[in-house]
């Protein structure tokens, strides 16, 4: 695959680099304008292509290079464009940017293959804004509803149907998207790891075996608020020294099981009218429980629901739980594995199989069709953080091992 | 003293409710437009009576009512109209609107008196807006400058000196009321306790020995954002779980230090970015101890500091911490509590001598004249919170011994 690696970078930059905020970090927030902004870059590079581009109801951006036999199943390859609040130049957008240099190199170079490849850019998949991830491809393939999707909301109280809807949401138009995913031959998704196993290893590819699913909840304590000066220690119910507590306790059991590789984490807090004079009389708090072995993310699970039972008759504090979501672990396909395995050995790529602690939309793709993952590695592990980076030299291998596999699958 | 109590509560309940929100508490925030709003309603009642009215150029409201021997050094009487947000309807606003009925009666049957009664409102005495308490009053003591406060800043970035220099705010202004206060022969300020003490000992009248004061501090926590999925729990930098370990020890050493009446609270928090899939980078506190003795809050003070020490070596997460203030608790007036006492036998109220444990712009008046303080019970102790309550028969004797100590120093 010879292409010019330095006019694909400053292309990167561009796209990478859309919501860029004053830290350096990007906010470019799932449906914000931001968003948007980015999809119009790639729709605008499509166009120049002449591929075929598609947004669906869910608000996913497909594009399509056709093959030679229009009978075989097409190939899906793809990741999301969205970041967290102040997040990386990597996490999503790499995935999208190299399929999209595999198409354009194709173009390009009028290679000839006979099964179509497509490219999709699902939209939502960070749970930053709605608390839910992964929203564009689990409406595309049929696994929520936008029904169901009105109870999440962002911090100004939108759902995401108030976006969808927006651009004249039809529903029957996502039955089609889910038949046409069911059609195809597979998913291939390409993903930095967002963790440190591949770089401590030195390895150069990851091949993901099964991926974490989330158990997420809502705290919502409810304590009394009182005057900081005038309230005696022994009188309080201060919500959020409670949830102080919760929030040990969630890291506690999460210690507990990291032999099996479960995390957990509060990764939100609120207190509502809170000021420096006053007990805080209210408090939420999100927790986040991820792994790959549902046993042990049920003992986290009900470790937390005694030890909430406990402080609510200690402190009489009422805690309002709410679950937000509760996954199982999802296995990816070995056989799609095994085709990224053999061509990082014909290509010389060290690989490892792994499994994936964070979600993607690969998980749900899963359910419809054969899916796989590519991992590349990342400085020191960090994601989610402005000091996302990945090597020129993983920049390059990202590139060339998603190539050889669409071509292994599609010439 | 004969008076229409009905007539002066539907006025109370005008005043007291200006700035309700939806959930029916009160965001009337110092130099916010409701702020503003309660003034001007004050105002126009003064007017009406032809009281004398004076706007210094700390914001400090004052309402004067002239006796017949202009050589006799006048009384000051007041309190605030500030709330915390979503704050209730008796704090700050009873001692002004009680002040105001004293006022209005001396007008109304023309009761002669030898010594000048002034009202004062005082301005942003709650720390909820800038973390700093009591500013009209330390501003007019000169206990403060304006170049000061500018470090003083509110969730948007505003510093109070903002909203003085609105109004044209000169500097001389300032030492001429100050002047003028330490001319004054005292200052009695009644409020509600804030605190469950007189309540539960069933006594009418609260006198105020001392004022506890308060250490505040804010500490910001800087760990590393991390992906809350793909970061195993050993290498986690969590800022927001070191947070939640000082927010539990401030608790425990306010806990150990309760016998001497001295106690530690975390008002508020803030978690940059934050989002339910991040591992929390920072996290910012802010911590409000407060004691009648010095040697106590300085044994929290100290606690605190050598847990936050250890906690930022086994974290590896650093806390910078800032100050905010730093003050001694203030003894009240002995004599002019003494003159409280015997109006409180002389008109069949029972009566303790009790600390303050919050702070009151007695404190910063005590430094010029002599000071004194009437609490009255509040329901269950509650206060900055919407479900402040006073009963009939308290306000009534509010408004009693106010005009009785009043007119035994004045008459």
């Amino acid at each position: 695959m010879d292409y010019d690696f330095n006019k694909w970078m400053s292309d990167y930059r561009v796209i990478s680099a859309v919501g860029e905020n004053d830290e350096g970090g990007i906010d470019r927030l799932a449906y914000s304008d931001y968003d948007f902004a980015a999809r119009t870059e790639m729709l605008n590079r499509a166009y120049g292509m002449r591929l075929q581009c598609y947004l669906d109801a869910a608000e996913n951006l497909w594009f399509s290079k056709p093959g030679t036999d229009p009978d075989l199943p097409p190939l899906i390859i793809g990741s999301h464009l969205d970041t967290v609040p102040n997040g990386g130049r990597y996490d999503g957008v790499l995935g999208v940017m190299a399929g999209f240099q595999v198409l354009r190199y194709l173009v390009d170079n009028k290679v000839e293959h006979r099964r179509t490849v497509e490219l999709v850019a699902f939209s939502c998949e960070e749970s930053s804004r709605f608390s839910l991830s992964t929203i564009g491809s689990k409406l595309a393939c049929g696994l929520t509803t936008p029904e169901k999707l009105r109870n999440y909301k962002d911090f100004q109280g939108h759902s995401p149907v108030d976006f969808l809807s927006r651009l004249r949401y039809a529903p029957d138009t996502l039955e089609e998207r889910k038949r046409h995913i069911k059609e195809c031959l597979g998913y291939i998704e390409l993903h930095i790891e967002q963790g440190p196993v591949l770089e401590s290893y030195g390895t150069d590819i990851g091949i993901v075996e099964s991926i974490a699913a989330p158990i997420r909840l809502r705290l919502e304590f409810t304590g009394r608020s009182d005057h900081s000066g005038a309230c005696p220690m022994e009188l309080r119910h201060d919500a959020l020294a409670a949830a102080a507590l919760t929030i040990t306790e969630v890291e506690r059991l999460g210690r507990e099981e990291a032999k099996y590789r479960s995390v957990a984490t509060v990764g939100t807090i609120n207190v509502p009218h809170q000021a420096l004079n006053v007990v805080p009389g209210a408090c939420t708090i999100q927790v986040d429980i991820r792994g790959i072995h549902r046993d042990s993310m049920d003992r986290i699970y009900e470790g937390l629901e005694s030890f909430l039972k406990k402080l609510e008759k200690e402190r009489e504090i009422r805690i309002n739980r709410v679950l937000l979501s509760d996954e199982d672990p999802v296995p990816l396909d070995r056989s799609l594995g095994e085709i990224i395995e053999r061509n990082c050995v014909k290509t010389g790529l060290s690989y490892r199989w792994m499994p994936s602690g964070a979600g993607h939309d690969a998980m749900n793709v899963a359910k419809l069709i054969p899916a796989a993952m590519i991992f590349v590695p990342c400085r020191g592990g960090i994601s989610h953080n402005l000091s996302e980076s990945v090597s020129e030299k993983d920049l390059r291998n990202s590139i060339q091992i998603l190539y050889e596999v669409v071509m292994d699958i599609c010439r």
